[in-house]
């Protein structure tokens, strides 16, 4: 084993602290620094670990690669092309339809400063992107489908729980995302159906109102929001603080690619079917062991006199494994 | 869409079929010729399609990438060499313990050509191993396990077929592995149990007696056959011809990557569980649709002036994919 990869972590909520805690299970990186807009309430956190504000960017010197941990909606867009600029960065940017115009920021910003940046990384976009390419690639044809919420509880989606918090009257909530599993009965079939969002998910919710807080008219705020939730059937359990606490603790999620297609001659072809399902304990924390498997990558792309901004789809999957050819040859292949 | 990658088909049985299939499903490959040991038999197969004896190998300048088709066994130790010095090649070579003297001998010779080899392609080795790759790559010390035949009709085994075949008074059999489920669910747990071959797998044979054949004698034949049957649970059925055609069309196969582990700080971890499954109508056409794409990726490779051996660890995903870098941004991160 060589010299260690010296890893920067860039904002330390939850998924800052699943890096930290990745690293220390991966004897290959190490923990440099942190970067924080808090940087007080770190250090407290992490005796011991030089923690900085984003008025030390110079300190961005102690490290290899910087791993975002920020949110998608604020922190990324900025922090994305500004830390691209100064050090190789891995980011986990999941605002689908925003990541072609955040990619060519990125990039743009990366190749100016000669550094690699790898965006979106993560399951979804991440792994389940990978899983996309690859279904539609090696069965042309092939049509993919992403389900979350796939197994009992249900995936908790920490963008509509925060969605439900803004009603007057929530004084707290959780949102379970749930797949319909008639839908992924079809999508397996190979009919390649046309799938709606609401013929896919359906969402439970758990609120605890407010002290005298009008229960019917939340309920009905709630599934007649936009986007969030009058697309879906949705249904509401209105639970107190202690039931809430006991029920939805945690970050739990999973998801499943489902891709049918068909292999051989026209008029004479074999049904095909790929999925690819991963089911997590801790999203965030699945989120930040890619991260830094990703950050691993990213400094062997380095190596290579790489820059600018990439996604997985780019990245050779060796490069993720701390294990050299030989090994990988012999015990995984 | 540039100029089409130019595929010779090397070996014309049920894979080389599959890839000629492939071809005609992918816009950006064409048929360039075929190679075969019995060249008179595959030009009345296909008629209009240059098709030659190994003794033309300068015929292979008509294409890009050659796609070698033959077994793992006989063909592929002699032909991976010997083509990989005169032209970009894939394979499929499935022998997993002697992967990396394979992959040596075709490193050697494609270096000394000049040219890509892409070594292993296919389902397992294969995707399979890319999903092992990432699964412990991910989630640090996360064992997977292989499962084969999870769906009800089990996979078929064209190796344990051949097998029963070499005994004497079998006139015809058909060989379907079947996953035991139980096993299934120990590696889901997450407890990393030692699974001994035998846990995992459960052997059915559908064997046609010779006329006068003792059938208590085969059966134990078989069920003592080292290796192939004797570590397994085997159940045996005595058919007729006609039942085996009806109940063993086709090629079926399947299998199912299951991994399993945890993130997060020691003493606090959270569960982690990663599977990979696909179903195939025809395993030879599932195979030769992944080696296809794997030709389009090697031509990649070798524009780039890469030469040597490499397998699927080695491959930037986006390779496999006739779509650009926009359109994989926009459509499938």
């Amino acid at each position: 084993m060589g010299t260690r990869t010296r890893i920067i972590i860039i904002g330390y909520g939850n998924v800052g602290r699943g890096v930290k805690a990745a690293i220390e299970s991966n004897a290959d990186l190490e923990l440099a620094a942190v970067f924080s807009r808090g940087p007080d309430r770190v250090r407290a956190e992490l005796p011991g670990v030089p923690v900085f504000g984003f008025d030390r960017l110079e300190e961005l010197s102690r490290g290899d690669v910087a791993v975002l941990c920020g949110g998608s909606k604020d922190d990324l867009p900025e922090q994305g092309p500004l830390f691209a600029r100064r050090i190789h960065t891995v980011d986990s940017f999941d605002n689908h339809s925003r990541i072609p115009e955040y990619f060519a920021a990125v990039d743009e910003a990366a190749r100016e400063g000669g550094k690699v940046a790898l965006v979106s990384a993560g399951w979804d976009p991440g792994t389940f992107s990978l899983q996309r390419v690859l279904g539609a690639a090696f069965v042309p044809g092939m049509r993919t489908y992403a389900f979350y919420g796939v197994g009992p509880a249900g995936g908790l989606s920490m963008g509509h729980s925060d969605a439900l918090r803004t009603l007057r009257g929530v004084a707290d909530a959780r949102q379970f995302t749930h797949a319909v599993p008639e839908a992924i009965e079809r999508a397996r079939s190979g009919e390649n159906p046309d799938l709606k969002p609401g013929d896919m998910h359906w969402r439970e919710c758990f609120v605890v109102l407010e002290q005298g807080a009008d229960a019917a008219r939340v309920e009905k705020e709630i599934k007649e929001m936009p986007g969030y939730f009058a697309p879906y059937r949705t249904v509401v359990h209105f639970v107190d603080a202690d039931e809430l606490a006991r029920r939805c603790a945690g970050f739990p999620h999973d998801g499943l690619v489902v891709g049918a297609g068909q292999t051989g001659p026209a008029g004479a072809a074999n049904a095909a079917l790929v999925e690819y399902r991963n089911a997590w304990g801790s999203n965030p924390e699945a989120t930040a062991c890619i991260l830094a498997a990703h950050a691993r990558a990213v400094a062997r792309l380095a190596a290579e006199g790489k820059s600018g901004a990439c996604t997985i789809l780019d990245v050779p999957p060796a490069y993720f494994s701390p294990l050299d050819r030989a090994a990988l040859l012999r015990d995984f292949m």
